[in-house]
């Protein structure tokens, strides 16, 4: 176990005690509870598909049910689960993304929301054919807005972004019949195709999972990062800390977790009131503390520098220092959990969205319009609850890390831009990268994401993973759980550089970069895919081609399965740390793990152990360069 | 046991003893072989949300994990399923209506589509005003086309037949927040509030349920049936025959099975060309004998009499008469147990979906463009594979029943239009079935839908239920499986009037109809809720103060879960035979059954007795009819 690990293992150790003081019950006690879980649940061969059910598969061969009633057997039942994962997790990103689009059609010069890229903006709209000359800045927003809410749900056509992969990825999504329509047709005919007396052909179902996972990753993902960066601002490198050491003890300390930058980015400026850090003081805090959580947390380090309390599985540790005086949750991967917890403690939970209404939660919807307002009322509410906090019973760790977060795509071009030799090369492009990774000065790149899982030690896979990476010369590109790990664990610094191999040390040194980058949250992936195929388009090449894989060494939502599905169908290898729960099928099993190869070029890898994970993807990658003869 | 539900299962019973004989793998066996279902998932409390479980949930209040690992209760973890459930029965209606809008958009003066219905076409193009004075009929319809297409993805807005409704519900709607808007974008937006960390409370979960299912009933079923109808002919009344009897001895069996008009539609033309006619005859058989199954079976006795071989948990008996020269399917409630089965005879088993290819099934994928040429290219194979037959093994039951179908709203009005004092009254309208339910002639109606389900005899609570509601002078309205029941049973006969009460009878004899009405497929469960609000604003009252019920006494899909809310959702209470899988939660229970009246004026009952269960849908009915003093 690495010392990194160790260090925020104390805190947790710390504070699960204290909890267990105070009458919490957590994860680690839910788990307990739990006891073994169901094996066919975990084999993936347990159907619940419709009400002649449920039914299970016998997992021996020679005993017991070997289809369900309908006839479906373990082939069918593990793919279909699988195919609802995906449809699942696209629906998160889309549905999450298509709010950004609303936001950025109500933008105005004098509301709330306001367009804080425009250069960005124009050359979307130039990329999507929308007329620019002339145009007030706000109508070409809000034709762009429209232009992208359409992708949801246009009758004709494939998503535009497509377009943005290399043409010979292009080629093999439409031969393989995988380029997706409409967003939520794509989820929707999904949810279809795995109705009861629907698709049973496991090779077909996952065919359609690919062409709705590719409508996240190049459909509601991009959009949401895209249209973030247009209202929001593309990030640009800035200094932040992560761990729960950010939690302040004489602040007013105010949680945000959840996913929504519309959200979280009104609550950035509401935070910044005069009036309301006047109203703190006067209630005895020295000021307002805002720590972000999650991709929320993601999403305002980025483009704020606003610290990190931590990620997935530290929620309900935050809570439990008892200095929080609101935990502010919109969707996704919030514990219900925490409702309860808070109870214990004088923290107020506070449900914001409609979509994500949370039992035991207080409900303060937040209305887009009314977008200031709203949370600047929330945050007076955290305010005056500082008096109620029970100083007595406060326990915040030490511990915090430095970090540099920010690393939009166009951050890195700009970093790369410093070692572009101005005689023979242009500026702004990513032959900077291509050019080292050919030379080898670098081998390769990994695309570390995801969550945390407590089937593994939280945060010790991302870990291993991505220091057995970088000291093989592999830069890492981080987002999610995943990227807030590595910047508790210090990857995220400068000094990480002497955790490097010589090429990796050199590139970090003379780009200015640390070696693990932050490229945001779990949407942002499309950064990913964006920079991969730039690369890829540089050499005139196809992503499959290149020295770069995909991880999710602790993945656990149904939007890592949609996201692992993307990164293979757009031709990148992809290593889970967590196995899915496919196992009961073989056959399933042979079709993600090879033969989806021979039809996309990539396919996964199951490995849960992250040191040999670790070993398997240098091995690929030095493969991969082989195959280049580089 | 009835004498219909006697004379049925003598049927199966011959046949499955020829099944065994043959080798042959069925349901009945399959479900031996499951033994004990889950338990939790019997219960809804189990979860494989994400992939930090599966979680299941101790049914024992005090004993073992009463949270999942996110801390999600059992009352979550049951409305999250449950939803979901909705979520895929949505997306399967709704992407089955999606093609028929497709269909319409490519349907020309000589094309393989055509405009059958121009009347309604106008009438619906008048209804979402879109021009219609001196336009080509065709522009109309593709306009029409595009315009329904477009309530699948619109960014803004919600769904136009909403309308359709009585004022009065629309109110509710509102109020409840529960007006759809585009309809996939409901089944992402439910998937997404599903996801791991989003809604927890079981109340707005439901209410995030209610507001995806209208996006079925009043959106993608009624856009299937309305567009279904313009394309292919709104169906009027006409005679057919129902049961494994009409398989012929002597003449090329093809066993349409599935759901899409489009595809079923053009079977019908491709069946009556003289060229393959005269081939089968030059083949040995008499000729072509095209016959139906499951909700494709629905559209075409609806619109041509063709005759019904039996509903969904015949499809494995159709196939051992050995009789059947193809089996061909498109979408939905195919088991994938027939690829196996058809081996075993010489029965082709084709599927012609790429939304649903089948393992071990021929694949001869339909495409619209070259309709009838693939449609025919398929009967030639069925024509040409008679020879094939093994004359010595095959077992044709003799019975069969006649009934009368094709009630559509318009043919159900031209029917009442008998009965008009045309001095008085005036015509086309349901005023004629308001004043006899109003007069207490009829005490009520019912809609009695859905599948087949092996958790109780085959069509026996179909049967009882029916029997008994027309025995107390409730008229019924079918569509699904429970239509084919009911044909099956005799139920759709004139001479069915000599099992209903005097009210009932006098209304079969001077109106001309038989006492259950064959109301189409299971998307045609929207010409029911049409013709309910049309007594409902007939009068000035909402759906929930008409003597009206539904009820889906052997459902087993996920579409049945969505129908069963909608319709709920539309102020009808529905009840269940087959009580879905929510128990796990008292709080959900009460939630549907209790609670959930004060919110839209109608619940759910369970109630798996049928004679118990038509008790009780005739109290309710009485209740009804106290409240509204008569």
């Amino acid at each position: 176990m690495s010392e990194e690990i160790q260090v925020m293992d104390s805190n947790t150790e710390v504070l699960l005690e204290k909890g267990k003081k105070d009458g919490a019950d957590t994860i680690w006690d839910r788990k307990a509870a739990m006891k073994t879980p169901c094996g066919f649940g975990e084999k993936g061969i347990c159907c619940r598909i419709c009400a002649m059910g449920p039914c299970r598969i016998s997992p021996t061969k020679d005993k017991g049910a070997q289809k369900g009633l309908c006839g479906a057997t373990a082939d069918t039942i593990v793919a279909r689960n699988f195919a609802r994962m995906v449809a699942a997790g696209t629906a998160a990103h889309s549905d999450h993304a298509r709010d950004i689009a609303h936001v950025l059609y109500m933008a105005s010069e004098d509301g709330n929301y306001k367009v804080k890229d425009a250069g960005k903006l124009m050359n979307l709209a130039k990329e999507w054919d929308i007329k620019t000359e002339n145009r007030d800045l706000y109508d070409i927003a809000h034709e762009v807005a429209e232009t992208a809410l359409n992708e949801f749900g246009k009758p004709f056509g494939t998503l535009k972004f497509l377009k943005r992969a290399p043409y010979q990825r292009q080629q093999v999504w439409s031969e393989q019949k995988i380029e997706p329509r409409a967003i939520d047709r794509e989820v929707t005919s999904l949810m279809h195709s795995t109705h009861i007396g629907c698709a049973s052909d496991p090779d077909s179902i996952f065919e359609l999972s690919m062409r709705t996972a590719l409508s996240d990753g190049w459909g509601g993902s991009m959009i949401g990062t895209e249209l973030s960066d247009i209202l929001f601002g593309t990030p640009t490198a800035c200094a932040t800390q992560a761990n729960l050491g950010v939690i302040e003890k004489n602040m007013v300390n105010i949680l945000l977790h959840g996913h929504d930058p519309s959200f979280s980015e009104m609550m950035v400026y509401a935070s910044e009131d005069p009036e309301l850090v006047k109203l703190a003081k006067e209630n005895g805090a020295d000021g307002i503390n805002l720590v972000g959580m999650c991709c929320t947390g993601n999403e305002i380090t980025m483009r704020h520098g606003v610290r990190i309390a931590g990620n997935f599985y530290q929620q309900e540790l935050a809570i439990i220092t008892g200095a929080i005086e609101a935990a502010i949750v919109d969707v996704q991967c919030i514990f219900p959990a925490l409702a309860d917890l808070s109870d214990l403690y004088h923290t107020k939970f506070i449900a914001t969205s409609p979509k994500a209404k949370i039992t035991g939660a207080e409900y303060i919807e937040f209305v887009e319009e009314k977008a200031l307002e709203t949370c600047k009322g929330i945050i007076k509410e955290a305010v005056l609850n500082f008096k109620n906090r029970d100083m007595e019973n406060v326990l915040i760790p030490d511990n915090k890390s430095h970090a540099n977060v920010g690393y939009s795509v166009e951050t890195i071009i700009q970093c790369l831009d410093r070692v572009v030799n101005s005689y023979t090369d242009e500026f702004n492009t990513v032959k900077p990268l291509a050019d080292v990774i050919w030379a080898g000065v670098l081998r390769g790149a990994a695309g570390i994401v995801g969550c945390n899982n407590p089937k593994v030690r939280y945060d010790e896979s991302h870990i291993t993973i991505m220091k057995e990476l970088i000291k093989n010369d592999v830069i890492v590109v981080a987002s999610g759980c995943a990227a807030q790990a590595a910047a508790k664990a210090g990857l995220m610094t400068m000094e990480a550089k002497e955790l490097c191999g010589r090429g990796l040390k050199e590139v970090c040194e003379r780009v200015g970069i640390p070696p693990v980058l932050h490229m945001g949250s779990c949407v942002d992936i499309s950064r990913i895919l964006d920079i991969v195929s730039r690369v890829a388009k540089e050499k005139d090449l196809d992503n499959r081609d290149l020295p770069v894989v995909g991880a999710a060494p602790e993945w656990m939502s149904e939007k890592a399965v949609a996201i692992g599905t993307y990164v293979v169908a757009s031709g990148i290898d992809t290593f889970l740390g967590i196995t899915p729960q496919v196992t009961g099928s073989e056959y399933f099993v042979d079709l993600l793990t090879n033969r989806v190869e021979e039809n996309v070029g990539a396919k996964f890898y199951f490995e849960e152990n992250p040191t040999e994970c670790a070993r398997k993807i240098l091995e690929r990658i030095e493969e991969k360069r082989e195959k280049l003869g580089i």
